[in-house]
């Protein structure tokens, strides 16, 4: 029997992923993963079996790495970001069960998109925060928004993941309001497109002036909104955790 | 002038560090950082000006980074987990900002102590989590309550920071009789200390046997409560992410 891998490779590209992670790599027989991210680590890969798929096609990715340690291989699953957030981690675990195909399932942790997107922006994730997808093709909208609201009203700092696709455009702007209801206009928004990768982009503005940057946000996008303490200075977001004399 | 990188080490030691992180440590001139934190990178900086201390001096070791820096030194600040989540990157800032002394600031991103805690118990974050630490030296319990309550309606998995320590014992009973209010006794908890570094200890209870481990708990430790949909399954904890078909 072999064992799969899944590999959190941080927000992008070689330089974030970590040592553990790259030894891992670099001593898998085979890598599953979405085709984007596999050409990401080419540089690692060059003599191993690789099974890439498109976007959508999670669970036969999961099947497949299964399969692979089933017939004795060393098979790491690629995920961006950590494979534990929003990732590949669980469903891999649920389809070896569901399928009664156990098979050893280690996860090797990443660096999270929001956490690179976050440092990337200054220092907002300093004090308690609320990570939540926008995404409404696997959670019904009613939970997100209730999500939405509670988070807002306890001064959560709020991440939102998956914040608006090419179909779906109108959860963004419902959840802004949500949030700008229980918040004060200036309260810093940070947003940050492709965090550490080729067309980084990454922009500070306020609940007030979200909507002019409304057009610019993907699913690739992070949007990290401040809670009531959060401010801006030159360029950085910053949510102090409360030290005196500072 | 010299610049301050705040580091993010990830949760112990070196396999967990990042190459980029592990350039900007090689690359530096001199290393600031909680006693402990840079022992374990000790192999990497045997030539260079080290500035240690131990706990609850923060501010004194960001004013020397900044010092340092403002001689033209390359400063490497080390940081547990990632510098951003609770950690030294926003205390820099403000402080160079309040003395008056700017000085470039950059935050490489690291793995966070609860992502690595989340890969040793499975896959616990696979859906929307809040992160609340119940430290009430810099925030009124009144406000952590409040977070508490909202996040364990919202039906979010809860992530535990600083849960316990020598002098602060009840807020989490408090807290975990909070949670249980609002979620069924059979829900999953996982309680992780020192993830990944020596003497790592993991266990997967529920909200109802949640007391036993009470005394184990210490601020070392992270604790991942599941929400209405996580499961355990062969010693592994699991959030669905609510895919079709598995």
């Amino acid at each position: 029997m072999g064992a799969v891998y899944v590999v959190g490779m941080g927000p992008g590209g070689l330089p974030h992923l970590t040592l553990r992670a790259m030894e891992v790599l670099k001593a898998a027989d085979a890598i599953v993963g979405y085709t984007r991210y596999v050409e990401l680590i080419a540089p690692l890969t060059a003599d191993k079996e690789i099974f890439s798929t498109g976007m959508t096609r999670e669970i036969e990715r999961c099947e497949k790495a299964i399969a692979l340690a089933r017939e004795g291989k060393t098979v790491a699953m690629v995920s961006s970001g950590d494979a534990g957030i929003y990732g590949m981690a669980g469903l891999v675990m649920q389809v070896a069960m569901r399928r009664g195909e156990p098979v050893p399932i280690e996860v090797i942790p990443g660096v999270p998109s929001f956490v690179s997107a976050a440092a990337i922006l200054g220092a907002p994730l300093m004090h308690d925060f609320a990570s939540i997808s926008l995404s409404d093709l696997l959670t019904d909208w009613e939970k997100i928004e209730g999500r939405l609201l509670a988070a807002a009203k306890a001064d959560f700092v709020i991440v939102l993941y998956n914040p608006k696709s090419g179909k779906r455009t109108e959860g963004l702007k419902k959840a802004v309001s949500i949030i700008a209801a229980h918040r004060e206009g200036n309260t810093p928004v940070g947003i940050v497109r492709n965090a550490t990768r080729e067309g980084e982009d990454a922009v500070i503005t306020t609940l007030s002036g979200f909507h002019l940057y409304y057009d610019k946000i993907d699913m690739l996008t992070i949007v990290i909104v401040g809670n009531s303490t959060t401010f801006t200075h030159e360029h950085r977001m910053i949510t102090p955790r409360g030290y005196k004399g500072v």
